[in-house]
């Protein structure tokens, strides 16, 4: 039987495609600690489970389409917070944040066109686009940059009859970089002056550290017919499993046109939407806790890989990622013999090789993401045991380049 | 600002777009009877909501992308009591039986492809196709005939070098066709002549009355490896919000190739898999007592439908939907003036036009689509209303068209 060009096209995700040799460690009693995933080890706040035990229906009927008026009026209430006002015919609830940007991709773009976006990316975003036959259109970003955007000219130079949009996650995942007002405006700018979309992936809009100021697109006056917000209550309250996500735009024609794709799945999941309307109104102390929480974590990840000679990367100042560039030439064979052939009194640690992250062919092959989701103890011994990893995996290979060339 | 064509292209959803005007006629007092919607009044088992109650981890984390293995085995049991046997990697879970349409669809036809499709057909799949670029090519069936196939000649005339596949749901929605047995092999033969996929949308295999035999293409070995079934809990257990949906194939390849559009939306809730698990160990007695209850149902309506002078159908075997060709040239036209025009002791009742449920062009104008999902007495009432309405329509009609006459 043949399949489609688009699915076989696909690749395989690169977040999830090494488990089975973390499985196989684990099967030989291997303690493995997992950076290579953003699954955050933070409680999810009581009020959904409790919000979910509460539903006494006997009968789960379908919801509305757009979302049940309880998440919308929960979610323009947090939006108001920060200064971003949408009426309840600007906001659509979708089966999370992946939902909501494959829905946005298939309302700007039609098979054939093309979005910009700054490279390394989350990595679906390439899957999504493959699946309905839109091109990501990588606009470079560096680790020794600390992953901020090139000049206004060098994005502009990539802009095509095909382009339909800018599409960009802030604070950055894999990155961690927060983009500075000067950047956002720049995009603004862009965007005016070639009629894109600007497609803004804030799901992480609250990881944001040092003090640094955080700008999300929902403010920018100028462009607010072409903004879509794109966002999730996945990593915002550690609700992962409740795939609830959100689109937001003071467009309401897209909106409209959005919800004809809603219309056809018919609705998101009752019992999850009525959950989050409790996670929307969880008090700002919470993030706060949760931020100064994620901070430490960075720190001791940022620290330990700081102490080995050749790895490049600028502290990152938000979501939470970290990408590393690493003194090797292929870190997946890296990330591979981690899980195979070393280990520490039993323990070893797995992360993602970067490469996956990346449209241009053979940028980020000596890169990994790493996630810091563990606990600050687990965290230090993962850092630590990564480090020791690292130093006696490029010790090795410096001993077989030393015998081949000898050879 | 621009829209991509596949979206402004996509119709509104026929069965929700007449809404207004039912909201209208509640705001001014009148009770409506919703016949337009496949919303079930029968309980959810109560196990799904017990299990949901039962979650006790602090974090709602993100299940595995194929599904939990609870579920997974629970729809494998549930299976192999219709003697089909499935392995764990020959079975993925969706959000609802739509992602696993979208996801079959977007997996065997890439853009330009199409799929023979019986109409009428569920209007969401000329959604789903146009949002990916697939289009429905239509194979017509008539409410003189109960909506059976044509002949295998009629079919294969519509097969040319993009047809990739067919897509049929059996029982069908909306007509409430059962295919015979001959039927199944009919269209098993077309697939192999003309190496095409069988999308088999079996969503409502247990909804078959008077003791008529069902044959599953999940029976059918010969075309085992180019069947694809779609499932899901929303009718079968009357859990529609719960959005869990299944894809079943000997294929092991084609599953493999949809787990990487699952892969890239991450999971399926958490919470609402756990709950489907009890949902799938339900006895089959549930569904016994369910059939009997739809049974009654469809005969109340037909009943009363068949005692207006021009109404065509034949009594459907299967699902809970009839379609009814009226003696009214615009039958959307009929249904908006039941809302606004029409009332008796202050209640009226909403159907669906069927137009929307045909992809050739004029067809279905004067048919509606009836959905027997309330209970006995308040269904009774409904088909009397409906009767009354449809009578005094047809009177008033055939007035208006006399004083044209005699103007």
């Amino acid at each position: 039987m043949k399949y489609s060009e688009r699915v076989t096209a696909m690749q395989a995700s690169p977040i999830r495609k090494l488990v089975p040799y973390a499985l196989e460690a684990k099967s030989r009693g291997i303690k493995v600690y997992h950076l290579n995933i953003g699954q955050p080890d933070i409680k999810t706040p009581k009020g959904f489970f409790d919000a979910v035990k509460n539903f006494d229906s006997t009968v789960l009927e379908y919801a509305v389409s757009n979302g049940i008026p309880e998440l919308i009026s929960a979610l323009q209430d947090y939006y108001a917070t920060y200064d971003m006002h949408y009426e309840k015919d600007e906001l659509l609830i979708t089966n999370g944040g992946s939902e909501a940007l494959l829905f946005t991709m298939m309302a700007t773009c039609d098979p054939g066109d093309n979005l910009l976006v700054p490279e390394p990316f989350y990595t679906n975003y390439n899957g999504f686009g493959q699946c309905v036959n839109v091109s990501v259109n990588p606009i470079t970003t560096k680790a020794e940059d600390g992953f901020h955007l090139p000049s206004k000219e060098k994005i502009c130079s990539k802009i095509n009859s095909k382009t339909k949009g800018i599409l960009l996650s802030n604070p950055g995942n894999p990155t961690g970089a927060v983009y500075t007002k000067d950047e956002i405006n720049m995009i603004a700018e862009i965007a005016i002056e070639n009629n894109l979309w600007i497609i803004a992936d804030e799901v992480y809009r609250e990881f944001v550290y040092d003090g640094l100021d955080y700008t999300s697109f929902g403010n920018v006056k100028e462009v607010e017919d072409r903004v879509v917000i794109i966002d999730s209550v996945s990593k915002r309250y550690s609700a992962c499993g409740a795939r609830i996500g959100s689109i937001a735009s003071k467009n309401k024609e897209l909106i409209a046109e959005i919800l004809k794709l809603c219309q056809g799945r018919l609705c998101v999941a009752t019992l999850e939407q009525l959950g989050s309307v409790e996670l929307y109104k969880t008090p700002a102390s919470y993030f706060k806790e949760v931020n100064e929480e994620y901070k430490h974590r960075r720190d001791v990840l940022y620290n330990e890989l700081m102490k080995v000679d050749g790895v490049v990367c600028e502290k990152p100042t938000g979501a939470f990622y970290i990408v590393a560039k690493l003194p090797v030439d292929n870190a997946e064979d890296f990330v591979i013999w981690m899980l195979r052939e070393f280990n520490k009194d039993g323990e070893t640690v797995m992360v993602c090789p970067a490469e996956g992250f990346y449209a241009t062919e053979g940028l980020g092959r000596d890169e990994v993401r790493l996630a810091y989701i563990l606990n600050e103890s687990d965290l230090h011994k993962a850092a630590t045991i990564l480090k020791e990893g690292l130093e006696k995996y490029v010790e090795l290979n410096k001993n077989i380049q030393k015998s081949t060339v000898e050879a």
